[in-house]
């Protein structure tokens, strides 16, 4: 994979964004292998994402930086840079169910998925051998409704000792308390089992038997406060018949959830998501 | 097309029923050309559809009523057989957008929908010319505040003189009295321009445009007296991005409409469908 | 629809390109309301589209045109400029099967395809009374072993008479001569009723159906001097089973032909595709 | 998972075999759970599998071998009964790429496939901790030119030892000696990384860039003597854009390859899966 620098860019619209930033790569002559951009014409907001060959500039990050405020500034920009040769340190989250947590890791470990995976955290221990196997550590911090408070002080810990940069609920059953939401908004990617915003809450596949839907489907949105009302990052889904009972559109489910979560995290960790007002550009 | 009858049933679940219905069958020496079999283990209750060809047993649909009665009674069947030479009789019902009438004309015109279109219902005159050209009579039967008793009155009026066998709301804009969905109640198919249960009520693609979705869909349905809430028969997504406007949706959304309305409409007069308990059976 | 410019570039890679363009249109207060980009790290080529305010520069396209010319040079571009205001001229093709073009009307007729069809051509009589409705010259041009040059000399010359800009192969049955291929090279769009490169040639549902594949397809292609070979615009498929006759493909593939048609058209209508090497580049 | 029998049926189509088969089952109280049909009037074929509750009728598997043998002489019967509660006994074959093999691995440990995997045989040693560590033997049988006949005399060996129902060719990079896919016909399951007949043979992805496809698939197919020709059980696709190199392609063709095995595979382990004139007929 090549090295290279990500800067992406969200400001508000306006003329001569694009050619003072492609000013500023070409004087120092960035050589760009991506480029794309989105102007949003009902919220009049600008969205760009640049990829440039590392050793094509004459000078790192810090200093990129540095020479590159004064534009960020005149534009009002939320921006930021990123190397590709730093991979985001990501904990994974899980309970029981082990198809996604086992999807990640192969993804990761046949170097598909360019992050680090510093540990796994579950509620459960049922899938501590299959994590270890893998050299990963594996915690296991129980959550009941008496010890929830101390729980995700210890989870709190763990994301901090291990500086995580992405967190992964892989179908981890718990909901995090709004603070740690907040501290790490958008950080916390989840996989909804369900074509949200349809189904919604628990046991969606039962919810979606009862409606007789001829569609299933999977959400990969950001953590936020509002449960599973978070920004969408992707989604699919999966044609169903009146022959499949909910444990068939479980079973069909785990196949669109896999998929669905590695493709929305691979944007993330690509720097390919921007949010803005509760909606993602993606920049694929 | 192959001339044949088309026998849908379904009753409580047990054993020895498919061997009634085709020891029955194959005394007359029925030739099936078609058998769909579904056991809802959820329910209890068993679905069948057996397609035959006509001229292989010795006599028509009513002497068959006659013969079969005595097993639909001894298996508490909810059954009917039809005749694929009698095409339904069919009423189309819009408003101002023409892409789904244009659709289905075109279907009917070129004989891929086998029915008869016996007229359509608008409560504008937008489309007249459109299908008026296809020699089928216009109803233009505006309805306001002020006279939306009379003017359902005389659309139920239309329904009778026509015979109605299946009414098609092709983006028809205006609720139909709960009295004629109860009247016509299994007859009236919708076209609901989202990916139910999501975005129900009106303007969806708006709905999916704030909440961010990556897909948009459409769902068709039997009409009920609860809006938006009727037996599924098809649904479909079409995928999107950030870069579509709500407009683009509109425009994406037409083509997936088109096309879920007309396999749910094809599925329905073929008589592939079976509702039970707000859900559908679909023999596709 | 607002009205913009588009300018449309392919060249050979390299460093300034992006910015040397977007400080032209910056110097001018070019207002770029969409931007696409592609280094192809294959072939060594760069690729761009730009979608620009027509208002808010302060020349027309005569003046854009010569402004511009230094900067093409200096790259070695291949480039044109087209102004949304002014719709390409089309002319379909066909022969009996109606579902592309009535499709193709109707997208025409309630405005969702910005273009103006000037006639239709056909091998047959067929569809005349269907396209005289929509008030567009129809021509009848039969095509036998005996007559094709005549036949073909008579359809360039209806090219020419009507300055048709992009010619459309609505399911047309007739080969065109490699010469008017060459003349016409990447204005000519066909539709081909399979998942090219399979199923080429004749019959390819019949083909499909001796296959026994499990998903048949459509693909939108330019039209170049070896048959089905074209670069390919657009593509896609849709699942058929054991119980599909060759019938029901081409009833199921007509749904597929339209939709792939009418987005490959739209995509070259709107400049967005771009050739190089017999594949294309679809800013979507 | 309920404990059923499969009997599965294909014969020249005529009057009465449904009704001569639900009577022989109804006789002996047989439950039916699932029933399928097809008739297909191109090859005057008819195809049947019921699934029967075991617990159902008064007999085992050899006694209803017995009872309905002159059933399946009167018709001339290709038929077989099995047993939901005897595991096919699989081998799966690997190379070097393991998505297929983890994939397949993990449907198994999670018990979602019903199968029982009896050895992992390779070309290389690569994937030999992955396959252990689920405490599954792996058989290291380099093939090269001048071993290629004692290499599969032992590979040969190995399905015997292990009495092998299913061989799983899962990327396996070698291809199958004649004699050994006449042996096992229809039990040796392939996934190409393609959607066959596009792109047989070797670097499907690399052909696929060159053409310049807008889709690329897989196709999982029975193995015959001709390479790729066999019958097709499942194929998908995945839409993919100018922007994808090869390299994309694999990664992205990844995940079709292991959903499309997946599914076929199962279709295959339940008997759904008939054969006739290298066609299939899918019973899902």
């Amino acid at each position: 994979m090549e090295h290279t620098y990500r800067l992406v860019i969200s400001c508000p619209d306006g003329v001569g964004i694009v050619a003072k930033v492609s000013n500023f790569l070409s004087t120092y002559n960035g050589w760009i292998t991506e480029a794309s951009h989105h102007s949003d014409t009902h919220s009049g907001w600008f969205f760009m994402r640049h990829e440039i060959k590392a050793n094509s500039i004459p000078f790192g990050l810090e200093q990129f930086r540095a020479a590159f405020a004064p534009i960020a500034r005149e534009f009002n920009m939320n921006w930021r840079i990123t190397d590709s040769a730093q991979p985001k340190k990501v904990v994974l989250m899980c309970s029981k169910e082990s198809h996604c947590v086992a999807d990640l890791l192969h993804r990761w470990q046949s170097k598909e998925l360019n992050v680090e995976i510093v540990a796994v955290v579950s509620n459960h221990d049922d899938l501590r051998r299959m994590v270890e196997w893998h050299d990963i550590p594996y915690h296991h911090v129980p959550v009941s409704k008496d010890n929830r408070e101390e729980a995700f002080a210890h989870i709190e810990d763990l994301f901090e000792q291990y500086q995580v940069d992405v967190v992964v609920l892989a179908r981890y059953m718990q909901v995090l308390p709004p603070e740690l939401c907040a501290k790490y908004a958008g950080k916390v990617i989840n996989i909804h089992h369900s074509f949200l915003p349809s189904f919604a809450g628990a046991r969606p596949y039962h919810q979606a038997y009862s409606r007789g839907v001829k569609l299933i489907g999977a959400t990969c949105h950001y953590v936020t406060q509002d449960l599973d009302e978070g920004p969408i990052i992707e989604q699919s889904v999966i044609r169903i018949t009146h022959r499949d009972t909910t444990d068939d559109m479980v079973r069909l489910g785990k196949d669109v959830e896999k998929s669905v979560l590695a493709r929305g995290l691979r944007s993330h960790i690509e720097d390919r998501v921007i949010t803005h007002e509760n909606k993602t550009v993606v920049f694929d």
